[in-house]
């Protein structure tokens, strides 16, 4: 598994558009204790309101990392970026990105990282090897947050829901299973970038033995109805072992994101389908719930639809961002 | 797609076990036509009954790969067996190899690779570059061989229907997905070694666009019901995007091989999981026969299951290497 060194530095580079620092914001509300501030340009404008430190500032108050926490166009970092990643390289920090190309592409940057004896972490890319799945059952509670469709908050109920466990007392840690997930966890499997032979031991190995009573609460991926990741996602479940499901859906959407063919399945059949791959690694499987992104629904159309899904299947139906997880808390820990 | 370079020398090294030249029989067998001859240390105890060629006099004779046709232990190539391969690089000829250990990571044959202008070919791996699936329709037939578990016949079955489907003069091609495969076929991916988030991509790379009555023939990879490879099945089917289906099960197999707790499942359910899953990029994929490796039966035990088999499912039941796949061949063409 990769491990993060915090705390972070968030670096915006010259961003203009508070959309394209999505992974910024992201670590400032998941996990702010462990960012120590933010840094950009002079031509950025937005800003995170955190304190400003420079790189070389940030690592004489003990910062591990600088994270480039916004996307770049097209997937690539800027080369007029790179002295502020330098900076903090020759600080003795680590750089974090999630970018498509490569920290490790860049000659300056790997000559930085050794002057400096950081390290360069490309989260998008897995440079791990793993074994394949072996199926055997470990100890301690999983529960995977499963979807519809892709980007429909899988990750932010499994983050809620973790949350929502802690505050209860119960042992419960978040599994990141992807770039923006693992920079939050500071540890995590990117588990689409993994060879495809090993998806399922890679997930195996993202949640280990533990404690009887501890639960992780793993970040799920894709979806099994989308053509184009579905391996991913039916790798993920079976290397989980999953002993609860939560489903994940957006009602905006008829289709898969993208694949205008691809109708959205019914709701009770995601689930018996989802359940179904679950039982071949675990068979005490359960669906404890459904996670709904309600943004395209006004306050009532919310609490229509959210009765009307919870009569027809008979489980809690929440929306983290309305209400909170406490309902799938709840079904979660009722035995 | 990887493409390699025939005719071949078949290279056994210093082999003493029939079963470690697997890959070299089936070379022989499947693509003889291709086959220039054999080649060996002189320790080797194991022949194909070729005609003998060192690898210059292959080179002479118009040999364009040289094939490491045995499992070494463990995976690794041995160190006595470079001055055979460098010999074929230095006559011009590419290498090509399904072991585990990468014929790049011998400087030896790197550099007799630059001087005698070959390639060497690790088809165990991938180096190609794929793209996310699209799940857009492709023109042309597609058949693909699912199974119940690994290893019991789906390359088997597939080669045999498309020399099936070429003898009745419908144009058929055999589309390889493992290494073996790929050795016979000249070309073909590796869908189990590619990034996962790109295994349904992958496998629309392989089998493209095509006249309308042309059959591609998918080897498939592994099993819906693994608990270690079902996500690279599931990619496999996604984007073959069938629109047939033959079952292949071994009926001597209660549990997936290597993991007792995971039973086979019954063989319509897995007809109907398959069927599911391959609806998605395909509404009209149908199951036109399932592929029995009887190996465990005597021919009494067989006549009686494949008629039961029959009987229960509806569909024709056939063994490759007992009376052949005709009657899968019939079902595919009847409309």
């Amino acid at each position: 598994m990769r491990q993060l060194r915090k705390p972070y530095l968030l670096f915006l580079g010259d961003v203009d558009l508070k959309s394209d620092a999505k992974t910024a914001f992201g670590l400032r509300d998941w996990c702010r204790n462990d960012v120590m501030g933010e840094w950009s340009l002079p031509a950025a404008t937005v800003s995170l309101d955190l304190p400003r430190h420079s790189p070389s500032q940030a690592a004489a108050l003990g910062a591990g990392s600088i994270v480039v926490g916004v996307a770049a166009v097209g997937g690539v970092l800027p080369a007029h970026w790179l002295p502020e990643l330098e900076a903090a390289l020759d600080a003795g920090m680590d750089v974090v990105s999630g970018l498509h190309s490569r920290l490790t592409s860049f000659p300056s940057l790997v000559q930085a990282a050794q002057r400096g004896g950081g390290r360069l972490h490309d989260v998008r890319h897995s440079d791990q090897v793993f074994a394949a799945g072996t199926g055997r059952k470990r100890s301690g509670q999983r529960v995977l947050t499963v979807g519809t469709d892709c980007a429909l908050g899988k990750k932010y109920t499994a983050l809620a829901l973790t949350r929502a466990l802690t505050a209860r007392g119960v042992p419960a840690t978040f599994r990141a299973t992807g770039q923006t997930g693992i920079m939050i966890a500071g540890a995590g499997v990117a588990v689409d970038a993994v060879i495809a032979d090993f998806i399922a031991g890679a997930a195996e190995a993202l949640s280990p033995d533990n404690a009887a009573d501890h639960w992780d609460v793993i970040e799920g991926q894709g979806a099994l109805f989308h053509p184009a990741y579905a391996g991913v996602t039916l790798g993920l479940v079976h290397g989980s072992q999953p002993d609860a499901l939560v489903l994940c859906h957006d009602p905006s959407r008829d289709t898969v994101e993208g694949y205008p063919d691809c109708p959205i399945p019914d709701l009770q059949h995601a689930i018996d389908r989802y359940l179904e791959a679950a039982r071949l690694t675990n068979r005490q499987v359960r669906c404890v719930g459904v996670s709904i992104n309600s943004s395209s629904l006004t306050d009532a159309q919310w609490q229509a639809y959210a009765a009307s899904v919870e009569l027809k299947l008979g489980l809690p139906v929440v929306d983290p961002m309305r209400g909170g997880v406490d309902a799938l808390a709840d079904a979660l820990l009722a035995r």
